[in-house]
């Protein structure tokens, strides 16, 4: 399956749907909306793995199943100046991400950083979207989240830890915002659907063996549950361990500082998710900071060119102009993926997507 | 050259001049044992790269040169509840880091969290020296810093930053502390001098050639100046995309939050740093969060291993039991850096090392 073979929606119809799908499992409009904005930044940012194709299907099933709980009643369990920690009650983290960097944006205008920690809560999403919401505040934004276990630690043969993915953003002057979020694991878990949905490989390193051999060539895909997934770099020769201590630092952020015990003991745990606020103005001119950052950014776009390379790009980029593309000529979503729309229009009575092509 | 040519010398003894020579240099006392403090951590834990052997040689040259200043008048130049920026006034990082660490600790004490960034620093060392320091207050250390360019980014061929270390500590009840402490390049400087001076080969992917091109075969070692470093992953086929963009992290909160610019756009900057204090009372009950850490590391520890591996390891626990050997059988030097330390007590009149072998 290829591009070409997909259909392209406009943001505004997707995002329309999105939206009343999430009110008809009980979210408030305002909310809704908040989810729906969560899976479009990713959609129109072509992160495919983190947008509506993968991720809404399951949760919707979810919500069904009443795993997700609907205007879900969020507390702050313990709490200081500067920092929260809270219980999700069951609510989708899509729709509670942004509002808790909103708390943590609150607390580093008062004392400089704010740091907020959440347990209980459904799946994160894209985490760099919750980290950009920090720089329209002028701040930096940090956030990680840990999911259950389907990575072995170097050296193991049993799954321990999750993709537990880091995310950090800053602000820029005129130069597309640093949004660098990534997988701690070699690829992310969506990255291995989508390969083995469409027939294609899985790529060398991302994955071992059930007895934990690293698979270090590019191999058929094959399903979950006949793999176990490896940490960024793959075997030790090309730096796993360092990929492994990066997934146990959002280990510690995440989980360890919301006093809940990680995926690898608990199973049954939910997403738990750790977000920084810094205030950029507690340490420095802000237009110091964003001249500075368009400076640096605009420095690695001109560096020379490695050979067989055109560009040098940098986190953030890529998908910003992206972005800018997909407003203007739609997105493009599978036929299968379409067809779901269509049956939870019939379902739910939501409205229909308009198709471009 | 192997570990069998090399001579023990006991950890009182190599503290003792290491102390004594930074207060020839003009430090006090307690500044001095400060310095020689994070050097040994390095050398105990079997880190010979950020120890006496490669380090300590260059920064006594710049104090002689003028260019790291003792007894340096750092000050605070922003300040809030939870944050400070710094001016170290050329003062070397391995004394001050400690101060700057404590400095966050007292803040998160106030308001659950603390940051520090500091700028116009003499080289920062082994910074998981300083995280591990938040963790005899209870706390969650982080620490990350920005050195001058020598790496290119993915694409590129000219060197863009630093190795910019990133490094997470956080307190355990009875295993040995959590310590992540890793370069964000291919390999750190230390390790590529290493492999010259002993002549062995450099590990594939830790290098490009000077136009760009990454070297993924092991190849000779070479001397600087004729290569380029790499970013973690070595090309974008092995993540080098992740590794670049974790440097990035490092040059945002290290570099951008001091409000000064980074090294490939100020060569003669000094090293800028990032130091965060997570209070961990201020989040949840502290002896669950030991007890958890505990487990989790435990489980890791019991995981069954790869074919061919013995055991499953975490950061922080080979260089925890290298320390425990260390401190009873002494620490190996290189007959050259022996040799070097006899020429010191000859022009300084510290006390000459005792030698175990």
């Amino acid at each position: 399956m290829t591009s070409q073979d997909k259909v392209r929606v406009p943001e505004a119809s997707l995002r329309a749907t999105v939206t009343a799908i999430f009110e008809t499992l009980g979210e408030t409009p305002e909310d809704a909306a908040l989810g729906a904005d969560t899976l479009l930044d990713a959609d129109l940012r072509g992160i495919e793995m983190q947008g509506v194709t993968l991720l809404l299907p399951i949760q919707v099933q979810r919500y069904k199943d009443g795993w997700i709980k609907p205007r879900a009643e969020w507390k702050i369990i313990r709490e200081t100046p500067g920092t929260a920690t809270i219980d999700s009650d069951h609510g989708l983290v899509w729709i509670l991400g942004s509002k808790y960097m909103q708390l943590a944006v609150e607390k580093a205008r008062n004392v400089g950083v704010g740091v907020v920690t959440a347990f209980g809560g459904g799946d994160s999403g894209r985490i760099g979207h919750y980290a950009r919401k920090a720089i329209e505040h002028d701040m930096v934004g940090m956030v990680t989240s840990c999911q259950r276990a389907m990575a072995a630690p170097t050296f193991g043969a049993e799954p321990r830890f999750g993709t537990n993915p880091i995310a950090i953003a800053a602000p820029t002057r005129d130069e597309a915002p640093f949004i660098f979020d990534t997988a701690t694991t070699a690829t992310a878990l969506g990255r291995l659907r989508i390969a083995y949905r469409d027939g294609k490989p899985f790529r060398p390193g991302t994955i071992a063996e059930l007895d934990g051999t690293p698979v270090m060539e590019e191999t058929p895909s094959r399903p979950e549950g006949e793999f176990i997934m490896l940490p960024q770099g793959g075997d030790r020769e090309h730096g796993s361990h360092r990929g492994y201590g990066f997934g146990l630092m959002a280990e510690v952020l995440a989980t360890m500082l919301t006093g809940t015990l990680p995926p690898m003991l608990d199973p049954d745990a939910r997403e738990r998710c750790f977000f920084a606020a810094y205030n950029i103005a507690a340490f420095c001119d802000v237009d110091t900071f964003k001249d500075n950052m368009d400076r640096m950014l605009r420095t690695l776009m001109e560096t020379k060119t490695a050979p067989g390379h055109d560009r040098v790009v940098y986190p953030g980029l890529p998908s910003h102009e992206e972005m800018q593309r997909r407003r203007v000529n739609g997105i493009p979503l599978h036929p299968n993926v379409i067809d779901w729309f269509s049956g939870m229009s019939e379902e739910l009575g939501v409205p229909r997507l308009e198709l471009l092509d």
